[in-house]
């Protein structure tokens, strides 16, 4: 184990600015984070107080700047990613950024780019790897408990949709819900998507059809490899947070169930039930959050490889292109159509 | 495969000569049905229409002086069992009878005497054994699936209690209902129990307690190997009929589920429910009921010793006096108290 | 209830001729088998030896000849299915026919030719629907329990593909396999399907490949009511039969699981398991294979119309011939491009 | 929300005592450590070095001499808690006590004594109370959701047994193991027991038994109000730490099943499974720890008497002391035999 710490700046005190900025105080001795700062600087004062965070800063610039820190996290707004990303590398700072990079393939290369040239680490934030349900589908698929797959779904449903105003701000459902799940698809096969047929439409709010994004979207994706997937996604599934995968592979099937707040079952006269699942990704990934950060520290630290790289962070947004433009022009869309 | 066929006669039409008769007539094309007879002739011709059943004989005399008949199946009510067993075997018929042989050991023996005098077999009515649910367990713990077994627990509730005159003349809980469970408790553990302790009450409906009885009962049972378990009984689980066990063993523990109608989960806003379990006896043990005739025709057939046989009726009614005894006297009670 | 019995004659006696003639022998009262045909005339024996069939006849004409018989069920080779139908249907019978009608729509349009200028019943042998799990789904959707349905998923595979003879005669997977399940989406759903996309391949056997058929296939299916869905299918799954359905509404989510031939679960020093699910249609549609005939017969016997009707037959295999298509042109395809 | 910080000292720094302040330093920002203390200096180093707690202390008196601290956390081994309980209740200090206080009523009652002097709140360690799962369930007992309770069962296994040394020093297993389950009993019921019976005997270690111990052990629990219960204990589960309870109530019943570490299902050929539950309490109640100290650090800012008080400390004793009798004596015996 290695006694150095890992000194850390933090751009953007929302949501998961705070989550990550405690995971890194409360879980993570081996990192220090030396600086904070928010557009919104009461929010990041509010962190800075819960934890102990010496320093806020001004800006983003000023975290660049400051010689003490080895690494950023970047959480602010995701139109604000891919340049952050340019600076915080000039900088030479390592670089853990929340997914996606930007919503344009373009950006992404020229991010990636200022990365390679500068040689600094980046992360990029699917949190989903590190949940322990994935991550044990992922291990029975590596280590061949399955033997050789051959068919996948993932079934990703959010228990509400979010408001029109973020709707309209988001990209379209495929860059901002479907990105964890093309994620998810590479890390579980372990090999690439060459092909994308969406189907899907608006059954959830008609509001979220005027805004022209769909809510409801089924995906058939064929890798390289000769499996076959399916993605479904839902803006709402009453019942709460629905995130499941399963495999079928030569030798057998694994498959994940949700995760519940408790393991009670309770018979009556009518029925016998439980407790909803976890509502949402705050209570449904908590663990994964944390996991992640602490996977990025301990590669920086041991100048290994991250685990999700920059790559990692570019091929969903191109599969989110293809899966869009399948259901634009009903037609299943090659991938070297979009990054050709 | 033996091509002969067994010949037999059914003392008693109501609900479960019925079910065997079906049985015989539909799923055992290895027997044949001479002649039914019932106190309630009207009762006999039904089930002699619905199973092509030739002779609806006047009396169970009648049925044992028919030369055709090679085996009988005693079905009437309780009280007759033991006189009927003697009828039986005097007049050199293998013989099925229902549970209990008779409330009282002095009847028991008597009629077990008369069959070891003519040689004849007899199997008694335990049909839980013959579920795959508590066939699956006790291979469990007769292969070493589960090590060493150390402790036991049955769980035996039925839906609803009996009307009270039903009650009155079942000769209580412990002999009416848990009888079952005693012979579950052998039959799992395979050994003997030397010590039982009974705690109980009257909590499902007061008229119980009036007529003498419990509704609710959990017993203590320690093996002569050592194992301790308990049965726990209650007339009245309002979700439908509970019926499990589980064992620990050195090795593991194996435990089963209730059966249900489907296999169907529901996921709303209020919770995740599924159909109530299969109500009562009847649905349960549907299959078992075919099977442990099955396991009677076939033993017979071929000469072989039946499963369920006379000592196997003898002492879960000898458990169930020395449970009374506990309840009453408050003390555990040794079944050498009862059988010396 | 009805008095009168429903008198059948019965062509084909193989697997499903023979559990069809136990049900109507030992479980249909109502029902009364009049004679059986086969090529096969030492399986039409064994048959009408099991099930006391007192007339093996020579020849399906034999059986459309014979005055007593109100109603027959074909159960011969599929290629006979449509010559059969035509036949029966000109002797004024009723009839049940497995399933498919037949491989093209012009064969199976004269069969409903003849069918509706007769004016009698037909009931196409989609057993599925008559399982209590798919039953408890349709009756979920068909009662609002789940609201408005979005999103289908239906997984059907097999434990083992069959011989490459059988495939080779099969017609191909779309039509010997997935047409239960085109039957199941329509059932389900309680609409029509109007564009089918298929993605497929050879994963179990290179000889299915070499027969020009797929061994794997998952289809999506668009409803004219908006519905989406998918259908995987494989033929080969390690662990057994996988037969499971999926919906989300607009209130809630439906699913349904396999089936098992127990409830037990065992935990040792290495994994919490149970045993493998029933491993093919003969144990795991068992009941439903009774409940179809069940309803055939009381159709007939009270002049209602069937459950499982003629455009029932033919709908399905036209879904066949779509997905079969847009496999080949790698494109989704209209069921009216099919029908028209 | 109280902006007042309560200020806590911690004797002793072994498992439960570095478990304890993590929670206090970086999940309890309304509570601070001022120091720590324990008879292995280096053990309180290291948990000081964690958690930044500022002083470590020569000793107890030390802690209780400090002016800042509001409450103590007494951590250190059984032998020493009625002691420093008495200690802490002079210098007025609010206390938080590790299960059990003592092992004999006397030094238990000189304890409560102090406190109740003193006029300050004590907490007992009874962390399962806490536990989302058996918080469940006593909801639904409390709220009426299973009706009036009738019989109740705890299952209480560990994956192994600890050393011999430690069993010696134990004060066995009713006190050591069985304590947690006495008091989840009267919580889950909310009542008192009135009268115990226990069987049990030496299973998993020969050496258990020559040190004057059992290592598995079944009582049978009489409450005031009717209930009757079991408990099962076993110090050796070889699939890993149980924790399971089940309460049948006149509307229904509650069961809660044990915590796995992930969601996930394998089915091969062999057989359908999971991983093994959660080994051990540190990984099963991680949750419980850190909410048992919100309710203590809430409880005292607040000045609300504490969730689990003195007298919740003693009743299990007297149970353990009575269980024990019960089995050395062969009978069921009251707890007013005990505590009179």
């Amino acid at each position: 184990m290695s006694t150095q710490k890992l000194h850390i700046g933090i751009i953007g005190a929302g949501r998961i600015g705070r989550v990550h900025a405690e995971t890194l105080a409360f879980r993570l001795p081996e990192s220090q984070i030396v600086a904070i700062t928010d557009v919104n600087r009461e929010a990041a004062m509010s962190v800075a107080a819960r934890c102990n965070i010496p320093t806020i800063a001004e800006s983003a610039a000023e975290v660049f700047a400051n010689p003490q820190i080895d690494a950023v996290l970047i959480c602010s707004s995701t139109n604000t990613h891919a340049d952050l990303i340019v600076e915080a590398a000039k900088a030479g700072k390592h670089i853990f950024c929340e997914k996606p990079i930007a919503h344009n393939l373009d950006q992404i290369d020229r991010a990636l780019a200022a990365v390679k040239t500068a040689g600094v680490q980046l992360q990029i934030g699917f949190n989903r790897r590190f949940d322990a349900n994935f991550a044990r589908v992922r291990q029975a698929v590596a280590s061949g408990e399955i033997g050789v797959p051959s068919m996948m779904h993932i079934v990703s449903r959010d228990p509400g949709p979010p408001p029109i105003s973020y709707i309209r701000a988001s990209g379209g459902i495929f860059v901002d819900m479907t990105i964890h799940d093309f994620d998810m698809a590479r890390f579980l096969i372990g090999d690439e998507v060459e092909e994308i047929y969406t189907a899907g439409g608006v059954m959830v709010d008609p509001e979220i059809g005027l805004a022209g994004d769909l809510d409801t979207a089924l995906m058939v994706l064929r890798f390289r490899n000769g499996v076959i997937g399916t993605i479904d996604n839902s803006r709402k599934a009453v019942y709460g947070y629905d995130q499941r995968v399963e495999i079928l592979g030569s030798k057998g099937k694994i498959a994940t169930e949700n995760c519940y707040p408790n393991q009670t079952v309770i018979s009556t006269g009518e029925s016998v039930y439980k407790d909803l699942p976890l509502n949402f990704f705050m209570e449904r990934y908590t663990d994964s959050f944390a996991s992640e950060l602490r996977s990025f520290v301990t590669a920086v630290l041991e100048k290994r490889v991250t685990e999700v790289n920059g790559m990692d962070g570019r091929i969903p947004v191109a599969m989110a292109i293809a899966a869009r433009k399948s259901y634009d022009e009903h037609r299943p869309v090659r991938l070297d159509e979009i990054t050709a």
